[in-house]
């Protein structure tokens, strides 16, 4: 396992854990600590995990971009630095795992992106969500991406044009976050959450979250057409047939992934 | 009327009824009963009925793909299997009628896909809803293009990864459904929700909703281009000119259609 | 400041107020009002505001087009009529305000549509949306644009098919809103919402809502190519400059706009 200085890298069974390890920083997301979190994330694609806990370090879950890392640059290195940050947020969508967020403190500008880039996110009722590009001078144009995506237009109109944070309840109310729960609890329902969201084939999940992320906002009949030929491809693969037989035969499926 | 072995289609007043009848097979979705489906609504949309109520026999709404006929198939076998489901969900969205589900039971994957692909619905207390390929090994792939086009991304990862089923209450919250009522009162309020939605002209809904579903997840620039030309051609229709007639001589109008 | 007949526009600090001001008829939007909305806010636009709040006086904030303006013309006369009104909407996007609505009463058909288009709304208690059309012989198309973008997809069904207005707190839970309060808290609820939305730089605002709008309903790969090129430009300007430059030397940034 490579080596990091910003992140923990760990595995527990079939759950990979990423954790945010700057917490003197608030986490900020330096273009190192952005390569770091990017490679991390590649290699447990690589791996045979079949989750990935996506965590922070500290009271804080992460402050987005490191303002001392940005502020000297030009315009194309913001622009490596911004790709970089795109790069990671679509390697969460494009990894073969469940990944998910787990939320234990405010997480602001690219931080709330990774939050929304997560296929599922835990909070902890002391978290909060914000575009606090909306405060000041440098607008949170590329972590409003996948934000619009999981909220509706008025409230992202809300988050970004405020800068101002939304608490946890609202994120849930919103479909922000999946779960919120008591701080103590917030292991044990990350845990949950996944158990379930990992159960059955991996292969099946690996292709049914990339087919998802490539059929939203889509027109309806351009996502069928792409939905359609996944699917009739997938009964053919070993797990599909393996389900389906266990199913009629009314026995427990074994996975071959 | 055509005789059907799986279903019921039958016809009171202006509404239309097709009640899925195979309730010892859970109204899984075999392709005699998605042919059977297609050919009734097609039937339907060729009649003069305004509404058209999508309801089922017995506990279950509607278990999905029979797996008993997927099982045996090889990819093209299953690529026509879905071609027809798909048909079914697209004939549901071209019909001129108002089409509104009566869910008064679990509705699972292609079944949850046929709630999502009406226009409206109505669910019991006691129904529920689930995407269970997140289960097994053959993941919903398009069961979720409507379903994600009805609820949140992250709520839509949640049911996609996970198979769980969501009840009624949560379904309403992330707006599945539009009512949920007592499992005694669903009859009534499905008629009271249809009554509402087919006042007016016929032919005007039925452009409308076509219209609607066609300017649905593009560029709101796109959907402009689109909604603008039928809207002003829907002006020069005789029900729009008897409507702005009979509001400026303060009287009730009578459609044409 | 131009003269208008049907509408007033005042100026009060940094802020614009658009008010529609035909209560006799309901605010509808005859072609001569809308040209003055238009107008108005364009006008606005040109200028140093940095919010526009869209009110309206009487009991109804509006009743959309005015059909004694729409019913004696012929297919190329209402394509104008619409034109007209889709620039206005378009405008109010486009605008580099903060764009709020002050909803004191019932908004339907291309009165709703105005809500909708909106950045923000706030709403009196006693308001109520509607897309009436669903009553009668001509169907919202147009106004269902933008309504479809802040609602749910079943939402929208049941709004432009049945016609009948939602209350007040539906269409908060529903995010066609951002705020309901009581009626006679509306002018502070709307002054400490863009108070709030317009902090910080004017450009970096007006750049991030134009952004917004032309990356929402787009596939997220298409959204980021768009948001990526604007966020690292806009790093260079000025204000973003300033912004990060005062964080870092923990001091209160002062925007060039």
């Amino acid at each position: 396992m490579a080596s990091y200085q910003h992140i923990l890298l760990d595995r527990a069974g079939a759950t990979a854990r990423i954790t945010m390890n700057r917490p003197s920083r608030r986490n900020s997301l330096s273009e190192d600590h952005l390569r770091e979190l990017l490679d991390a994330v590649r290699s447990v694609a690589a791996s045979d995990a079949t989750g990935l806990v996506l965590a922070a370090a500290g009271p804080v879950f992460s402050a987005g971009h490191d303002f001392g890392d940005v502020a000297a640059r030009d315009l194309l290195g913001v622009r490596d630095l911004l790709a970089v940050c795109t790069s990671l947020m679509q390697a969460l969508q494009a990894a073969p795992q469940v990944v998910i967020a787990r939320v234990q403190g405010l997480a602001t500008a690219a931080g709330c992106q990774l939050v929304a880039s997560c296929d599922l996110a835990v909070a902890a009722s002391s978290a909060g969500f914000a575009l606090p590009g909306g405060h000041g001078g440098w607008f949170c144009h590329t972590p409003s991406v996948p934000v619009a995506r999981a909220i509706g237009r008025k409230r992202l109109m809300e988050m970004a044009l405020t800068g101002d944070p939304i608490d946890a309840a609202t994120a849930l109310e919103w479909g922000l976050v999946n779960r919120v729960v008591p701080d103590s609890e917030l292991d044990s329902a990350v845990d949950e959450l996944l158990a379930r969201a990992t159960r059955g084939s991996r292969a099946s999940k690996a292709l049914g979250k990339r087919t998802l992320y490539a059929q939203l906002d889509r027109p309806e009949a351009d996502a069928y057409t792409l939905a359609l030929e996944v699917m009739a491809a997938a009964s053919q693969l070993d797990d599909a047939r393996e389900g389906m037989a266990a199913f009629l035969e009314k026995r427990h499926p074994t996975w071959s992934s």
